[in-house]
């Protein structure tokens, strides 16, 4: 090992501490932190994330990167820390192009955003949010402007979520969606699926954490490398493979919600629980593709947990805890689960119509990127396409345009990923049928840690060293493509809604 | 405001940073870090523990201090601000005198002798703690020697824990209290109370908690600014007054020990979320004195929580979260939380016997620091006084020498400011009765708020900036005496047992 990779080494080790830190504030923030220690965590979060970036950008780390990419240096690597020495030199031409006052600016204003964020939800008021949301659109277009110069705006966003995704492709598959999911939601809307108050009553938020961690336990995900609190919007935080850890929100009249985000976030935990440990704490780990991370959760949450005979092993213990499904058939909450009806909330629809919340979502990126459309005219907007997509109106921005927390940090192109997740689930299930067999039968049998292992092996276990394309590509050996989902939707929903020709 | 001043002001603020993120991360891995992840956030804890320390000692830090104290800055201050130049260049010329390296060995052997220390207590085998607990004593003894050099060694730690106390002091203390309830506790033993298996039967966790917040409302602890999370020992922690957590431990067959824990550390919170907020996060803050801040805790739990009359108003409520207690009358429940009896572990033990606990620990400290007892030969020394002073050996070291933490990252000299504060609470008891009225009335009526309100002001809002025998003068009028503690004890436990003449 060359004096020059051991230098390197320890400047990672110490970059490292910082982003330790500044995740654990997020999580606390989040979890834990009372509402008056919030501005602390904040001071902190800024503090930590400028030093952060002047690690990430400083002329010492430049200079190893510079040499450690000449061929005598780089040879000498194995591929792991080719990738690292890559991706980290690339990021650094990057982020080196910002200038370190804007990217405080930048963390400062993000928080500042999300707190107005916040109140304006609350109080369904997106006047309180707008002068937040346009600095955030700047601020936005001027730092893609630093790190991708030359590159179309929206199409670097978009890069910056699920590398090597374009517009262009994302059309095609969303466009294949429309096509195919319009009339298949029209016709299932023609059955009128009356609501069952049966699934409203009253569930101890006490026993849904039972059932949450009686989930987890049941498909994977590991306690000594995991762990579990409260927060108000449910997420996935990961330090290494060694302590991920996933979050809920227990309603106390809905415990359909947190049943579902048990899963959907263990998906995202089982997967940065079993990325190979060589990667730890280096770009090559825990996978930044959100298209690809989403796939997992959707997988787990969509593909496994909305299928009938996952529940079938389980759905006694789940009586157990909450004594309410012991009434209910089983086929009663299969079918409650795949409810399909349009909505205002894109967290709270069903797996068909989330598409549209996700194509919606899309177009006004690009409505606010492309077509410059003003900030102040984006809720008639939102409005707008809900009744296009959803023949619905929300009666306040809090049920529309104020509802998601993307915007409130600049994460546009960031919401496209979850409908890539899908669109890949349904390449993914074709390709595990092909090698395992029928994944209804392994669900009947219990045997779903086959198909843990099986997500293990063919994506977890890489982490961030395959681009989405190429993960793709390596699983399924094919292009990627809508037609498995949409083939896997009407399959489905054809004979829960009766509508097989 | 001179320009020196604004400088000093916001090194603070940086060094405030650092002291921020290692609190949290020593929060996140005793309430919420699984066990894999516990090894990078020890190497976090030194990284920043180091940044923190070098920022402490730094020759900017210094040279600001110097001419901050010079008379015509000095002058211009305001008194809290005397206070914190004065503290902080009296702890800077302290620490500066400690060579980094060491306090970076030290930081991280603490950790290591933590783990040791685990796994020791959890296989009770000394034999893996021992060279730990020798390196503890080692470094405690080499640091001391830097920080206060030509003073005696001992003298120095009980210096650290609780400024101003010296053994000299503590003699007459304890040895006041042993001439008194040495007989006491005879005379209770010879009465022979039995077991009440009443107070084991199973008891749900989550329930426990509902107590537990039912109790922290109850005596005033503030949600806006607190938190509560579970731990293997319970303890306190403070972010600043805007941002204190407390911690439990949940034993399903011991509910009694959730519910004094609680009214432990909220003791302890209710101190923290009350020092003057102009305090915030400077050495003028949370009060560093432990025998001071354990006399709040042990207010709670002991006099106020150990009252029948604490319970008058809320022992119905209590039997609503547990049901058990609905069978069990006041006057039965008020028996057991008084249950004197011999018995191994300290923060298990009623508040008698505790005395003698804290006691043989003072001693042992003194057999390690003055006798230079070899550690070898320290389990067989705490046998020994455990016979002395409550006639049973304990069967393992688990039960014995292995039980407390405190020895495994050196802090010695901490253990006599649990009785200290259990001795002051008898002074403030009597002074608060001449001031209040009788106490037994206050509770019963409901009026605990009084009492929460008068600490406030008497000794909360002070924070750090009066040191322990400057409290006592000026909220008691007196100097510091064991006469109304063993009064009190005497008292209660007469009419508990039947002793009165």
């Amino acid at each position: 090992m060359s004096r020059l990779f051991e230098e390197f080494r320890q400047y990672l080790t110490k970059m490292q501490q910082y982003d330790h830190v500044t995740n654990l504030l997020y999580w606390d923030m989040r979890t834990k932190a009372p509402k008056l220690g919030q501005a602390a965590h904040i001071e902190a979060l800024t503090h930590f994330s400028a030093e952060s970036f002047a690690l990430s950008t400083s002329g010492e780390l430049g200079e190893m990167l510079d040499k450690l990419a000449e061929p005598g240096e780089y040879d000498a690597l194995d591929d792991t820390w080719k990738f690292i020495v890559g991706r980290m030199k690339r990021d650094f031409d990057r982020n080196r192009r910002i200038p370190a006052d804007v990217y405080e600016a930048f963390v400062r204003a993000q928080a500042e955003s999300g707190t107005a964020w916040e109140e304006a939800k609350r109080s369904s008021d997106f006047s309180i949010y707008a002068p937040h949301l346009k600095k955030m659109i700047d601020m936005r277009r001027e730092i893609t402007g630093y790190t991708d110069p030359g590159k179309e705006l929206y199409d670097a966003m978009l890069d910056e979520f699920e590398e090597g995704m374009d517009s262009a492709t994302i059309d095609r598959l969303f466009q294949d969606l429309k096509q195919e999911l319009i009339p298949l939601v029209q016709k299932i809307a023609a059955k009128n699926q009356p609501e069952d108050p049966r699934f409203h009553v009253y569930s101890d938020p006490d026993a849904q954490k039972k059932v949450q961690w009686m989930l987890l336990d049941y498909i994977g995900f590991r306690r000594d490398a995991g762990a579990v609190d409260e927060t108000e919007h449910p997420f996935t935080t990961s330090f290494s493979s060694k302590d991920v850890r996933v979050t809920n929100h227990y309603y106390e009249h809905d415990p359909l919600s947190a049943i579902f985000s048990a899963i959907h976030e263990g998906g995202h935990g089982i997967f940065d629980q079993n990325v190979n440990p060589d990667y730890d704490k280096t770009v090559a780990g825990s996978c930044n593709y959100m298209g690809i991370h989403e796939s997992q959760s959707r997988f787990y949450e969509n593909i496994l947990g909305r299928n009938k005979n996952f529940w079938l092993p389980i759905y006694d213990r789940l009586g157990e805890l909450l004594p309410q499904f012991r009434e209910i058939s089983l086929d009663d909450f299969y079918r409650e689960i795949n409810h399909v009806k349009n909505s205002y909330i894109r967290i709270e629809a069903d797996e068909l119509t989330y598409c549209f919340h996700i194509i919606l979502r899309y177009e006004m990126e690009q409505a606010i990127f492309r077509g410059q459309v003003p900030v102040e005219e984006l809720p008639a907007l939102w409005n707008q396409k809900m009744k296009e997509y959803l023949q619905i109106t929300p009666e306040n921005d809090s049920q529309g345009i104020l509802q998601d927390v993307h915007w409130s940090d600049a994460s546009f192109g960031y919401f496209p990923s979850y409908l890539l997740g899908s669109i890949y689930d349904g390449m993914f299930l074709d390709t595990i049928e092909q090698e395992l067999g029928s994944v209804d039968e392994l669900l009947a049998a219990g045997k779903i840690s086959e198909i843990t292992k099986w997500l293990n092996e063919k994506i977890h276990r890489y982490g961030n060293t395959r681009k989405p394309k190429e993960v793709i590509q390596a699983v399924c050996g094919r292009e990627v493509s809508a037609e498995p989902l949409i083939r896997h939707f009407k399959k489905k929903y054809g004979e829960l809604y009766g509508l097989m020709d």
